[in-house]
């Protein structure tokens, strides 16, 4: 246990904002319950699920000319056309048999990657979805739309291949590779080179590898189709807290923005802030309760293509501008509070649980003591 | 009912074997049983879950000159290049607190589709992964390789943007839309009318259609890497059960001729067998059980491009040489066993938990007595 003697020691080294250190006081505790607790439920504890499955939210019926890129459509088709569903959101869901009064938590993946973000970890321990329902929280983990089991649109690339478009009109889509991730991501300073601290199980860095699905966003209408989808669950589950990650990580507040009705709290991770809000967007942020979350290293990777500290700072100005509107806007900057090495892939990282209950005490905190 | 008296004619023409004859005997009493079932285990009923969570088998590492379609690469990637996976495969686990010994049962979905296919049915109930783990059954569920959480390879489509390609060679993909769904999932004689008895949820015709994933099958290599890939499953698993839909109907039987390691019994729904095997490849099937299952109006959609009676032929002669082979194969085929309606979809069906309740029979009896 030498490094949770060092993560104390450092953890009271460290000059704490007053938000933080609110937070920061119940890191003693919830540190050491975390690992009680880890030992008590281990993958060996049966979990009790009341309900689980899986179902689709919205969508529509578009026609589509080009259902295959072959002129004529495939044989087994007998035809290149018909009606396509475009814009569905898949949200794969357990309750569990504790739930209480609990809120539902909305887990939403970041850029080219899927729900899978919060199952089982690169070295195989357990995510976040399991752990939270472990908590007694509903979890809901969509596939953003156009990504992953949600599906795409096939329609442009195929009357590209049938010569019916230019090239040109292909939909603009990526993946990251593993030299872009390690640095986006903050695996360490250089590609391969692990920070010493390190949280992210960079030996496993090839199974987060296998886990990217392209992405499409950049195809999508504006606004991304996925903002509406996931209005429509707060309000279909009467109430959720929505959860989002990198690209992901506005879209809780952008929904909020949108429509707040449903939306019992935002939670964002490792992504930048809105800039530039009316004094009315700041009214409608200000009544939610609002976490921000980001790990260690942001101004170490000299090589990120994206400029963390920048980002961090639009949180921080962003946290302190709902908060002087009347809000209940927390800024969980986890070296800050003594927990040093995680990445931006903190729901993988090696105490990802830790973190968890971090956010698990927040929630019952901030969101559900009003309830 | 023209095709359910053509279709049983057919069944009393085909010379049943010994197995088939005796799960048919069952049928009676694992109707009733499966109704009275389906009243005791609602929804409501809580699960209790050993384990669950994801992983990826295999796929490796390529170069890819093209992570994005945008010249010299999309900023905040600084890059257009690196290193990516293809070929992997993600698989979704559950395993049940009553599991004992039971055989793992690996779900397959079918073309344009993804593991959803086999949870929650386009109408709200329960799908037979949930099933089949109330039944103590742990039960895995893969996406096809190049489908839905298991991404796909950006790079000719990116090359192609670029213009460093021609459009000929983007990959050959496709998505089936609802009128040919319609007409090759039987769900009635022609677009948009239903069978009288039609057991699919018709009405909930539009959340299939949100279901569907475009398909990357045509642009795989040969043999495709789902193969491997759920053999090595299989493998990893100690033994497991196989079960193919439609497109993947043969992937169990085909992994099973690549390397029978760890197969323990092989199901086929509705698709077709395989027609010239050789003497030793007739010697390994006959060491593995296998079930073949085909639903109901084979004959009875004049304009399906899929010739389902062939099909169905394929598979009855399959039986025979099998068994003739020493083997133990037996043909499932519905309205032959008095089960009438039931669509190319019969795991979405109506009755999708007495047909479980029949599979999980022919497990029992086939699969697990040598256990």
């Amino acid at each position: 246990m030498k490094s949770t003697h060092h993560l104390s020691r450092i953890a009271r080294q460290v000059a704490l904002p007053v938000t933080a250190l609110a937070v920061t006081l119940h890191i003693a505790a919830t540190a050491a319950a975390a690992q009680d607790v880890q030992g008590v439920i281990s993958a060996q504890a049966p979990l009790v699920i009341k309900a689980q499955g899986s179902f689709y939210i919205d969508g529509r019926i578009v026609h589509s000319d080009a259902v295959s890129g072959q002129p004529g459509g495939l044989p087994f088709l007998g035809t290149n056309e018909g009606d396509i569903a475009v814009g569905q959101m898949y949200v794969q869901y357990q309750i569990p048999a504790n739930a209480g009064r609990h809120v539902p938590v909305v887990m939403i993946h970041g850029g080219d990657l899927s729900g899978k973000t919060y199952e089982t970890t690169p070295d195989g321990r357990e995510g976040w979805a399991t752990y939270f329902l472990r908590k007694g929280r509903p979890v809901y983990v969509p596939d953003q739309v156009s990504r992953a089991r949600s599906g795409f649109d096939v329609t442009t690339i195929n009357e590209v291949r049938l010569g019916r478009r230019s090239p040109s009109e292909l939909p603009l889509i990526f993946v990251l590779p593993n030299q872009v991730a390690w640095l986006i991501f903050r695996f360490g300073p250089t590609y391969g080179t692990p920070f010493r601290n390190e949280q992210f199980p960079v030996r496993a860095a090839g199974q987060l590898a296998r886990q990217v699905v392209p992405d499409f966003n950049f195809a999508l209408p504006t606004p991304n189709p996925t903002l509406a989808n996931l209005s429509r669950l707060a309000i279909r589950l009467r109430g959720a807290i929505l959860m989002g990650h990198s690209e992901s990580g506005g879209f809780p507040e952008q929904t909020a923005l949108m429509n707040p009705q449903g939306i019992k709290g935002l939670i964002t991770i490792e992504s930048g802030c809105p800039a530039t809000l009316t004094q009315e967007q700041l009214a409608t942020l200000a009544r939610i309760p609002i976490l921000i979350v980001f790990g260690d290293h942001l101004a170490d990777v000299p090589g990120s293509p994206l400029d963390w500290p920048a980002l961090f700072r639009s949180c921080a100005t962003f946290v302190n501008s709902v908060n002087q509107a009347g809000g209940d806007a927390t800024m969980m900057h986890l070296p800050a509070m003594g927990i040093y090495g995680n990445s931006h892939m903190l729901m993988q990282d090696r105490n990802n649980l830790q973190l968890a209950d971090l956010i698990l005490r927040w929630i019952d905190q901030h969101v559900e003591r009003h309830r």
